[in-house]
């Protein structure tokens, strides 16, 4: 069909868009059971809530019920699920109970559209959106499909910011010229995709320092997809909404109940402190669906409602603990270690980011890559995750998806690829 | 909050964009049941499939699935649901088997998001959609919120395209040198909303003729949304998908589970001939959610493989065939007729498109307008569904929310003002 069709003159936008990793990592995950995916952040097939989920669906559709979730909600989403989702936020560690409004709030279809809608609103081609280095791959994507420049905050090797290599970063910026462009910064700030860290309270704090001290007003998205998927205990640092250092920013909290609950009903939120830019928000999603799937709203809200969010999450949480635990295990029993790669135990989330030797190549196109597909297994290349095209020896994996007995082959594999990659480094540096 | 806050910079889209009259009549529709609402395109809550979506909901929730419905599932949604609906409409009067391919379709969140995509990865700000006059508001102000023109084909008072006016101008366009900014034309083409006429298999070949005589090989663009909402028989006239005439276009056939299912579940589709544009549509899509609510997915394609959608059509088309019904005959009764108002009997759908005498003004702002929302009746003035801003005279009338005595009543109310209207216009003329 390709070959004989008419050509067609594209958008910018169609011009310039590539097929997103992430479409094409899920495709594989989904297509071949042989191939091990350490890849894809899918969320646990039996930590679904099914039992939830069939009872509340059963109660919904008995009828009589003052709105009817089958028909059209409202745009902005269901008035109930958002105050009970203000209600759940508020009470988190360090959180101010007004923080979180629910007039402030709007469902979406995963935090994704949320960010999406987000940077339409906000964003240009052209435009500038600071990020972590390394970052959440899948925005990183979706702001170059848009046509925007992400721009990589000077970090640690483990992910943490410095402050002083922001506060460089944003000078040399307006040295270039490019002030008017910069028109956001993103932090994925509770066990981040991919670098398993949360941002501590005074790194927070820091970040708001710097940005006042330049002068950089701009709006900060701070994305906390993974904050419920804590294993001991909750990251004890509050959201940027509780945080009186970022009273000056216009500011997006984005969560989700796709990761805490269950992915397949696709239902995330913004809470948007900036009326205006929440106005604009709205506006874009009236265009693009005019709201999210109403029933998959009911059912969450009814789960909320009846208290029996937090005791699913109690479950989940020690479940991915334990298989966060078998696959650092596996990784350490195999020697990882041993031939100098380097991570940090994650304390939540579903994600490792793991730190070969410097000078490592595991790009899509390496020797390394291609070794781990050919014995089945799967990961991200850490330079997906660089707005700068680095991190060439970093690798995600998550241990979301795969059952133990998986994920410790899966690993094995992972770690045998290490070691041959350890040894042709070594006889090549001979 | 609105008054102290950070002034922001916004994008060009975030800049230009107005709050969609969807979401404000969707609101006052939810919001205030004093106030009769024939303007939101509701479907019945009475007539939303309960039965079918509890008890495969419950099953679906059995666990011991191939797939999980609560997991992720594919960016352009589940095969099976895709192979399913491409059956249902190859079985529809005239469609050729092969014209629906599960490959070249995609699930979305409601029809409006794939027209969206659609629209994305065709336009640039300052480009130009034809459209009819009337026009489908919703997409009218999607158009005009991504800085693009719609531009309205000459039409008959009750929705005919004009062959010969189409041909002019598309002329006329390329004499103002605006040729290579028309990106496609857009046809609801099923019992139209608003003009609830259907386009005959004789319009639908003039159309593609008249395209190819002036050399304009432009995607088109057809809305399929209420075509399953026949009252006594399906339309005969194919999809552009099967007809010849269509061969050398590149071609969008948008559908939904919304309106002929249930508006809660959130399910359209797009099927898109054309290889490229599908496969830019999948990018934007990728970066928008990657991948509609997944358990709304499994839970159509169940009804529709267990063969029962074909018997909820079957009780919802004589649904709405009676409340149609009853919206008719209380404006006949009213003496709608009698004050110069015309009508086409609509043959399917939710929509009347109301045509008050010539010179009549029925615009948001107008006595007539105020009159209404005074009585507790709300319409969508036709000017919102015109590309042009004409249409002043007409009203654009849903029967598919209210019970039939609310019908009554909101018919009643709304002929009322119809005859101040004439009194008014038969005085200020004497």
């Amino acid at each position: 069909m390709a070959s004989s069709e008419t050509a067609l003159s594209f958008s910018r936008l169609g011009r310039e868009i590539a097929s997103p990793v992430i479409v094409d990592l899920m495709a594989r995950a989904l297509a071949n059971s042989d191939l091990l995916s350490l890849a894809a952040g899918f969320t646990d097939n039996v930590a679904l809530p099914r039992g939830l989920v069939g009872r509340f669906a059963a109660e919904l559709t008995q009828g009589g019920l003052d709105d009817e979730p089958l028909q059209y909600g409202q745009n902005q989403g269901r008035s109930r699920l958002r105050e009970l989702s203000c209600q759940y936020l508020a009470a988190q560690p360090g959180e101010c109970a007004e923080a979180f409004d629910p007039a402030a709030m709007f469902i979406s279809n995963g935090s994704q559209q949320a960010l999406y809608l987000a940077v339409q609103a906000l964003c240009d081609p052209g435009d500038i959106v600071l990020v972590e280095e390394p970052s959440y791959f899948v925005c990183l994507e979706m702001l170059r499909g848009l046509g925007l420049r992400p721009i990589g905050i000077p970090c640690e090797g483990d992910g943490a910011i410095q402050a002083d290599g922001l506060a460089e970063l944003l000078r040399e910026l307006d040295s270039a010229g490019e002030r008017s462009k910069v028109k956001a910064i993103y932090l994925v700030s509770y066990f981040c995709n991919p670098s398993s860290r949360s941002l501590s309270l005074g790194e927070k704090r820091a970040i708001a320092r710097v940005l006042l001290d330049v002068g950089y007003e701009i709006p900060v998205i701070e994305d906390a997809a993974y904050r419920e998927l804590y294993f001991d205990a909750p990251h004890p640092a509050p959201s940027i909404l509780s945080m009186p250092e970022f009273a000056p920013f216009p500011k997006l909290y984005l969560g989700t109940y796709t990761k805490p609950f269950a992915t397949g009903l696709k239902i995330g939120y913004g809470c948007c402190t900036h009326s205006e830019w929440l106005e604009k928000i709205l506006c874009i999603k009236g265009h693009q669906d005019f709201g999210s799937a109403h029933f998959s709203q009911a059912i969450i809200e009814r789960v909320l409602d009846a208290g029996l969010f937090q005791d699913h999450l109690a479950f989940i949480q020690k479940h991915y603990a334990e298989k966060a635990f078998v696959l650092d295990h596996a990784l350490r029993e195999g020697g990882l270690r041993e031939v100098g790669w380097k991570w940090h135990q994650p304390a939540g989330g579903l994600i490792f980011w793991l730190r070969a030797p410097e000078g490592s190549d595991l790009r899509m196109e390496s020797v390394f890559c291609k070794g781990c597909i050919e014995q089945g297994v799967l990961y991200v290349p850490g330079e997906l995750c660089s707005a700068s095209g680095g991190l060439w020896h970093c690798a995600r994996l998550s241990s979301g998806a795969l059952p133990p007995n998986k994920l410790r082959e899966a690993a094995g594999r992972f770690v045998a690829q290490a070691g041959v990659l350890a040894q042709s480094s070594g006889s090549s540096g001979s």
